[in-house]
C-alpha cells in the first residue's frame, strides 16, 4: 500500500494509524525477523508516536499478534463450502499453501519468539490460538448443525495443522496435496 | 562436566575437543539462543581454534545439528520394550517429557534457526531428521518382524510428535499423559 492509498481508506484517523503500523511491522519482520525490533522502531517507521502503539496495544508482543491475525484472517479465511469434507480441503489446502510461501513460517516464527518472551509473550501467543480455534470451531459447528460429523477444534490441530506444520519446520517441503487430502480423509 | 571429568573422558584429544566444544555450544545457546553466536565464540569458549570446529564440523548449522543429536540421543533414546505399544508409549511419553522441560523447545527453535538459515541450515536440519527417522524406523521394523503392525516412521512424526510439538509451541501445555497415550492409541 502507497502513502496516498493509505490516506485514502476509510475509517479516519484510528484506521490509518492502524494500517501504517501494520505495514511498519511486516516491513521490519521480513528485514529483520522476529525479536529483532522494539515498539520505538515501529513508532519510529509508521510516524506515530511510541505512546499511541502503546495505548492501542499494550505491547509489542500483543502488536505482533494482531498483525500475524490479520495476516491469517486476509490469507486463509475459514471457508464455507457447504459440507464440511469440502471446508477441511479448503482449508488446509490453504494452510499449506501459505506456510509453504515465501514467508510461510511467519505464524510458527510467531509462536516461538512469543513463547520465549515472557508471561506477555504467552498471553499473546494464547490470544491469537484462541481466536483462530473459535473460528474454525465455528465452521465445525456449522457442519454438526447439518448432520455431519462432529469434530473438534483440537482434531483439526492436532492432524491436520500440526502434521503440516512439522514438516515445514522441518524442511520437509513441498506438502504434496495428495497428502494433504489424506490428512483430512483420515480425520473424517 | 567440569574441567577434570572431561580431562579424564576416554578417547584421547579429539573425544576431548569435542566435549569441550560441546559444552560450549550448549553454554551459547542457554545464554544467547539459538542464531546469537559465531565459530569464533563457540571456538574461545572451548579454548580451540576456529580451523578445529571447520575442520571437524565444516559450519556452525553443523555443529549445532551435532550437539541437538547427541542430546536427543542421551535424553530420548529409542525404547525397545519388546512390543510396540510399549516403544510407542514410552517414546512419547520421554519426549513429552523433554519438549515441556526447562529447555523444552531446543528441537523445534534450532529447526526454525536452520530453516531460516539457507541452504546449510537446511542441509543440517535434514541430516538431523534422517538420524533420528533411522533411529524411529529400525524400532518400527523390530515390530513388523515381530508380526505387529507396520508403520512407517512418517506417520509417528505425523500423529504422535507433530501434535505434542505444536502444542508446546502454541503454548498448550502441559501435555496430559492421556492425551499422549491417545495419540498413541489412536495411531495404533
Amino acid at each position: 500500500m502507497n502513502e496516498r492509498e493509505r490516506a485514502r481508506r476509510p475509517g479516519g484517523r484510528s484506521a490509518r494509524v492502524g494500517a501504517q503500523v501494520h505495514q511498519a511491522v511486516t516491513d521490519l519482520i521480513s528485514e529483520r525477523g522476529h525479536g529483532n525490533f522494539t515498539v520505538g522502531e515501529v513508532a519510529a517507521r509508521a510516524g506515530v508516536a511510541d505512546s499511541s502503539i502503546y495505548r492501542r496495544w499494550g505491547s509489542l508482543e500483543a502488536l505482533l499478534t494482531d498483525v500475524t491475525l490479520a495476516r491469517l484472517n486476509a490469507r486463509s479465511p475459514m471457508p464455507d463450502t457447504g459440507s464440511l469434507a469440502g471446508d477441511l480441503r479448503t482449508y488446509a489446502a490453504q494452510v499449506a499453501r501459505e506456510i509453504t510461501g515465501p514467508d510461510g513460517l511467519a505464524v510458527v516464527r510467531l509462536a516461538v519468539a512469543l513463547s520465549s518472551n515472557g508471561p506477555e509473550g504467552l498471553q499473546a501467543a494464547e490470544a491469537l490460538r484462541a481466536e483462530r480455534t473459535r473460528q474454525l470451531q465455528a465452521m465445525l459447528d456449522r457442519a454438526r448443525e447439518r448432520g455431519e460429523c462432529a469434530l473438534d477444534a483440537s482434531d483439526v490441530l492436532d492432524h491436520i495443522m500440526a502434521p503440516m506444520y512439522i514438516r515445514v519446520l522441518f524442511g520437509m517441503v513441498p506438502l504434496a496435496p495428495d497428502w494433504v487430502d489424506g490428512l483430512v480423509d483420515r480425520l473424517l
